[in-house]
C-alpha cells in the first residue's frame, strides 16, 4: 500500500511517498517559492539522487500536480500510475479543541479546520490549499488530516488554561494547545518499543530541540502538559522565537518601540531567540562556530538555551512526580552532544546518569546513552512525523 | 536604638516603630486614601488596641507628620520625642541594577532610584515621596533604602535575560528582575539559622505564596533566579496577575480586543489570576469557600494555582541540581493547609516526605513540617520584610 504524506506551507510544499507494506520511502521532496518567480521543485529520489526541476508555480494546485507528475515520470519517478497510491495524509497545524486524533477528510472536517483557521492563520490556509488541490485532481482518493495539536487534547484543564479571565477562553478559545504534537507521540511511543517499556505507568519527557522546539510530559502515553501554548512562541527558547517572556514586559516593548500586536509578534517570532540575543544566526551550529571565535552573545545564547531546557524537564519531572525516560529529538537534540550534555549534567539529582563517552558518539540514530545504573533512561530517537502521518492514514482506510 | 520603616505606595504608607535592642516592634499601622476625601491613619498599639484618626491628607508630606505626630501622642504613642528615632528604613520597589544591596540616601541615590522609576511607575516615585517627606520634616535624621529587586541581582545572565534581541537589554534593561527580595532574603536566611544548616552548599526553594507571589532559588545563600520578571505579572498565578503566559497569546489578545498596552497591563494585573479563573474573588479563602459551595471555575482556579507552584519548585530542583529545603511563606504559604499539602504530595521524587497531621496544624509560626526521613527539610517560615528592613538600616548607620 503506496501513501503520500504532504507538509503544506504558505508558499512550499513537502512531500513523502511510503510503501506502508515494508515501511520504506520510495521518494521525497518538495515545492519551493510557490508564487514566485524563481519557484522549484526538488526531488531526493530512493538511490540518493537529487534532481532539481525550475518551472513557474503561481499556486499551490500547480505544484502538488507537479509534484504527482514526477511520481510516475519515467526518468525521476518510482511509480507507474498514480492509482497506485491509495491515500493522502496531511500535516494540518491547528486542530484547536475540535480534534484529539487524526481524522478522514470530509466536507465537514474541511470546514472545522477552516474554523480552527484563526488561530493559526499563516498554516491552516496553506494546509487546506494542498487539500483541495488534491480533491481536484484526485477527486476520489482518500484523504486524512493529522493534527500538530491533537496529541496534546489529553492535556488537563489546569495545564492548559492561562489564568486570564476566563471569558478569554470561551470568547477567543485562548488556552494552551501546544504543537509538534506528532512528533512527541511518535517518540514517546517508539521510546517505550525501544526500550520494552509499558506506556501504562511510565513517566517520559520528550525533548523536541530544532530550529523549533518544545518539551512534552507523557503519562501514561498522553500528553499531560508541554511547553508551546496557544502560539509556537511559547516555552523553550528557539532559533528565532523568544520562548517563555513576561506578559509584562509584552506590554513595555510594545509601549516603548510604538509597535501593533503584529509587529510585536514578528519581533518574538523572527528576530528573538538564538538570533536575538547572540546577533550571529538562528543556527546552533553557527553559534557553536561563534563561541569558537570568542563570541560572548552567542556563549549566553547558548547558555539560555540549556538552561531553560533543564529546567522544562524539572518542572515537568514536578508534574508527574518523577521521570523514568528523557528522549531527545530534533535537529539539535539528535546531534548537539554538547547541549545533550549540558541539559543531563544538571539533571543527577533525578537519578539521571549518561554514559557521556557512548553518548559523544550518537548523533541521528536510536540509541540508549544512559549507564545501567541510571534511574532515568535517556535516550536520542530521531523523530519521523511522516511515518506517523502515513501510519495514521493507513489506519483510517 | 529605635528605627521607623515605611513602606510607601502611591495613596498610602504603611510603617513600623522598631526597638532594635530587642527586636520589638513598638507600634505599627499606616495610612490610607491619601488624596482622597475619606483619607484616615489607624494604629495597632504594642498593647493591641486599634486607634482609627480620620485626617484630610492631600499627599503624602501630610500623612508621614500624622503618622509622627501619633508617635508622641500622649495617648496613643511610645515615645517622648521624635529625637528617639535613630533611622527611616524605606521600602523601594525597584533598584534595577544599579543596587544588589541597602543603601544609605543621598542626593546621588535619590537620582538614581528616580533613574529606576521607568521600570516601576507606579511604586518608584510613591516611594521617593516618603524619602522627600522625612527629609523635609527631620532633615538630619539618616534614611536607608532596602529594595525589593536587591537580592536577586545576584542571578546569572543566562537566568535573567530574556531571549528578545539584544538591544532591547541594552536600550530599555529589559531582563528579569524579581521582586520580593527581602522576603526571600530573610526566609533563605532565617530557615538556616531555624535548622541550624549551613548556607553555604544549600540549595533552597523559597515559595513567598500570598495575594502576590513568587518562588526564588536559593543557592549558597544567594538568588540564582525567581519567577518574577521584568515585572510582578510573570510567574506564578495570583489574585489579579495571570503569571506565565505566552507572549503570543499577548498580541493575540490585544488584536483581538482592540487594548492598547496599558489596557492589556490592566487586564493581565487586575482582572486575571485566581479572580479573572474563578470570577470570584482574588483572595484564596473566598476561592475555598466558593469550592465548598460547589464553584468549579473556583476549583479550576485553585488546581491551577498549585499546579503552578509545583512546576516551578520542580524547575528550580532542576536549576541547583536537587534540593535541600523547601520554604513556604506569605498569606498563603503560612496559612493554606490544603494549598501546602497539594504542593507537596507531588513532590515526593526529590525525597520531599511532610508529616501532614503535624502541617496540618501550622499556621502562621515557624516550623518543620517534614519528617526525619525526609530528604528535603520542609518549613513554614512566617516573612518579616520590615525586621529586615529595620536591620539594613541599623548596619548601615
Amino acid at each position: 500500500m503506496k501513501i503520500l504524506v504532504l507538509n503544506c506551507g504558505s508558499s512550499s510544499i513537502k512531500y513523502k511517498l511510503f510503501e506502508m507494506d515494508t515501511c520504506t520511502v520510495l521518494t521525497q521532496g518538495g515545492v519551493e517559492k510557490i508564487g514566485l518567480p524563481d519557484s522549484f521543485l526538488q526531488i531526493k529520489c530512493a538511490n540518493g539522487e537529487k534532481v532539481v526541476i525550475e518551472k513557474s508555480m503561481p499556486e499551490h494546485t500547480v505544484g502538488i500536480q507537479l509534484i504527482l507528475d514526477s511520481l510516475i515520470d519515467e526518468k525521476v519517478g518510482c511509480i507507474s500510475s498514480l492509482s497506485e497510491i491509495q491515500a493522502v495524509g496531511h500535516r494540518v497545524v491547528h486542530g484547536g479543541e475540535k480534534f484529539s486524533q487524526s481524522v478522514l477528510i470530509t466536507p465537514e472536517i474541511k470546514e472545522m479546520i477552516v474554523k480552527c483557521s484563526d488561530l493559526a492563520p499563516l498554516h491552516n490556509p496553506a494546509n487546506l490549499k494542498g487539500i483541495e488541490a488534491i480533491e481536484k485532481i484526485l477527486p476520489d482518493l482518500p484523504q486524512v488530516a493529522v493534527f500538530d495539536t491533537a496529541f496534546h487534547q489529553t492535556m488537563p484543564d489546569y495545564a492548559y488554561m492561562y489564568a486570564l479571565p476566563y471569558e478569554m477562553y470561551e470568547k477567543y478559545a485562548i488556552r494552551r494547545y501546544g504543537f509538534h504534537g506528532t512528533s512527541h507521540r511518535y517518540v514517546s511511543t517508539r521510546v517505550c518499543e525501544f526500550l520494552n517499556m509499558p506506556v501504562t505507568g511510565t513517566r517520559i519527557v520528550t525533548a523536541h530541540i530544532g530550529n523549533g522546539g518544545s518539551c512534552c510530559a507523557v503519562f501514561d502515553g498522553k500528553s499531560i502538559d508541554t511547553s508551546m501554548g496557544l502560539t509556537p512562541v511559547e516555552g523553550l527558547m528557539m532559533g528565532t522565537r523568544c520562548g517563555d517572556l513576561d506578559a509584562g514586559a509584552a506590554a513595555y516593548i510594545m509601549e516603548k518601540e510604538h509597535l501593533t500586536p503584529a509587529e510585536f509578534s514578528t519581533v518574538i517570532n523572527k528576530k528573538s531567540g538564538l538570533l536575538g540575543v547572540s546577533g550571529v544566526s538562528s543556527d546552533a551550529r553557527d553559534i557553536t562556530a561563534a563561541i569558537k571565535s570568542g563570541n560572548k552573545k552567542a556563549e549566553l545564547a547558548r547558555q539560555m538555551f540549556i538552561y531553560r531546557i533543564r529546567k522544562y524537564i524539572g518542572a515537568y519531572a514536578a508534574a508527574m512526580n518523577g521521570l523514568d525516560i528523557l528522549v531527545f529529538t530534533g535537529g539539535i537534540g539528535e546531534n548537539d552532544i554538547y547541549i545533550r550534555e549540558q541539559i543531563c549534567k544538571g539533571l543527577t539529582y533525578l537519578g539521571v546518569d549518561v554514559d557521556y563517552e557512548l553518548a559523544s558518539q550518537v548523533q541521528g540514530v536510536e540509541k540508549l546513552v544512559s549507564t545501567s545504573q541510571s534511574k532515568v533512561k535517556v535516550c536520542i530517537i530521531p523523530t519521523d512525523e511522516e511515518i506517523m502521518i502515513a501510519k495514521d492514514t493507513m489506519s483510517l482506510l
